[in-house]
């Protein structure tokens, strides 16, 4: 396997843009990852495309859009970690010298999906689901478990929020721009006790791009190839379902492997790039991550050390909460994010220094199982 | 990359099942192939899952279903494509070492879909496909052009339907068993002319699944492993679009990449599954992947070339016409049927003595393109 570079990364601004379509914003984030990398259209030989509601060939229909044709296209899913997995598809491709230049992108128009203005409605036969065990209240019982036996406080759980809406100021790709305080937060309307609106990720449309290609050649593109140390994908696992609600045993199984990979620990992370889908996530993702022990995660924000000043960065670029969750891209637009830190350009938002960073991506829900899938990518410059 | 070999294979029997699941037929097609191929559950390292219409995490749910957790999954959709790109997946993934054994399903109820009893709908933006440029207006423009410039006749298309519904009622997993008449097809329902319905695929429930590994390891479980002598995939293109409607540039194109990569010829083609989502396609199919020349479609139908017995069977499962068609299904369940006579398994169907088999694929309309995506997979004994 050969060692794999990003040369090149775009992204739209997020939002809610229903007169946008896909493959407008695809073509879109495509074009910025191409003058990004320096690359040109014609040497692109294959891509991949990371889409959950953008409809059938939505890479093919974005490359059209582009200008490329003829080349291999995968299109992939896998819920909110489809990015990830798209990402992961032409990282292995490239790794493995059946190409060398790979486009991934990821899009989503949440706003003219089926399930604009809906919670994710449960997959035919899912027991579950149908009982009400939808996403918030499924995060709702784990937020409520680590209250319970770490003693995590109703407004540590909202200092994620106000820290991601902050970050989420200082970044020109985020949805929401917009400083939010603690009791702003706690009081917003109660979507599924104790998780209020504002510790929810929003819907969103908006697309992201990379660009990838053997280290060996990546300079000829780039003055600052970014190293894919670290690439991890699995789905959830009986042996850990749930036993306990309070952290995710599939996260910390990845991050492990993860941290193999590339040789690495938690403690050698500068940025990291997490799934808040709610402001419980990311708090629980700090002690999955290990950036801190379990039930300490209240701890650690409440020190500031996940702030952009801080110890162990966590979602500068405002996180799911802020930025905003178009599905399938999340995992793209999160490799960007550290990219750009990696090359010190995240502008207000920059990291100072950093040289290592961690994409964490969970995706869907299965019955019985405490996520569909997990993805964890650890970039070097 | 290693050279690999298919182990195992299943397939649910196809039809209109809208009262069964989506991992339920899945997991039946899965558990047949872990059979076929003697190999424990646990012994699988990773999974490919092809859906267009199966919802999110699909293959998720489905190894949920059949008792497999914790591996890496992943989902893709490439529309009648999706199956060939799933399995080209698992082979990539194994041919570079990522892996040593895989499992590819497909999967589809397209009778508990939003296109049950419709036309597949344009995409957003799709401005061709709004005014009426739909699969049916789309083949019917070409079999006219067909017509009009080497002088095939309706009744050598209809030959083609007959002879699929023929072998259809030779395979126990066929949508249909039914033997047709030309009279019978060319009399059926006006589609759009001069497509009539019986020579059009139908909307199929059903699940086919695969398990592959390195050859060398292949004995160990099975006497007959099956190696996958080629594989491509590819977009459609814009420097052959619709030079003339007649024919697909796109799948000679892929033929000839194929073919090179098996180091063989349409020549030694033994047995092909080739995508007859109208009784045209499977006609100029033959003279794309070179078992006649341009323009000789009909003569090879008239002489019964592509019948069982013939000198190169086509479709011996009964094809998308008379088998059925689950989108993503398709790709799956015609490697399946090529291992099947390749393994001199194919019961009433079997073309005696073959030694080489080809499956071809072609999916999605993309604006502008022939189409989105065409995979072809030599398989040898």
């Amino acid at each position: 396997m050969r060692d794999v570079a990003i040369i090149g990364v775009g992204s739209t601004v997020f939002g809610k843009l229903p007169e946008r379509l896909v493959r407008d914003m695809g073509s879109e984030a495509v074009w910025a990852a191409i003058n990004d990398a320096n690359v040109s259209p014609k040497e692109i030989e294959f891509a991949y495309c990371s889409t959950t509601f953008g409809g059938a060939v939505c890479g093919e229909r974005i490359l059209t859009e582009v200008g490329i044709s003829g080349i291999e296209v995968v299109n992939v899913e896998n819920a909110c970690a489809g990015g990830a997995t798209a990402f992961r598809g032409v990282w292995n491709a490239i790794a493995s010298g059946l190409y060398d230049i790979g486009l991934v992108v990821g899009v989503e128009s949440m706003t003219t999906s089926p399930i604009a203005r809906k919670l994710i409605p449960p997959e035919a036969g899912d027991l579950a689901g149908d009982m009400g065990n939808n996403m918030p209240a499924h995060f709702a019982l784990s937020m409520r478990r680590h209250m319970e036996i770490y003693g995590t406080t109703l407004e540590q759980f909202a200092k994620v929020s106000v820290k991601n809406h902050h970050n989420g100021c200082l970044n020109p790709y985020s949805q929401y721009k917009k400083e939010l305080s603690i009791e702003e937060i706690l009081n917003s309307r109660m979507i599924c006790d104790p998780i209020t609106l504002l510790q929810c990720c929003p819907n969103t449309d908006g697309a992201a791009a990379a660009i990838l290609c053997p280290i060996s050649i990546a300079r000829k593109y780039t003055p600052k190839p970014i190293i894919v140390a670290a690439s991890i994908l699995k789905m959830g696992d009986y042996a850990s379902r749930w036993e306990d609600m309070a952290s995710s045993d599939l996260s910390s199984r990845c991050a492990r492997e993860a941290y193999e990979m590339a040789g690495c620990g938690p403690e050698d992370i500068d940025v990291c790039e997490c799934h808040d889908a709610f402001a419980y996530s990311e708090l629980s993702h700090y002690e999955e991550l290990g950036f801190c022990g379990y039930g300490e995660g209240g701890q650690l924000i409440d020190v500031g050390a996940t702030e952009i000043t801080g110890r162990i960065p966590v979602n500068p670029s405002g996180g799911l909460l802020s930025r905003g969750h178009p599905v399938s891209a999340t995992g793209v637009e999160q490799v960007a994010e550290i990219v750009w830190h990696l090359r010190d350009e995240a502008g207000k938002r920059q990291v100072a220094g950093a040289r290592v960073g961690l994409a964490h991506t969970m995706g869907g829900e299965v019955a019985g199982l405490e996520a569909g899938a997990c993805a964890i990518h650890i970039l070097k410059r």
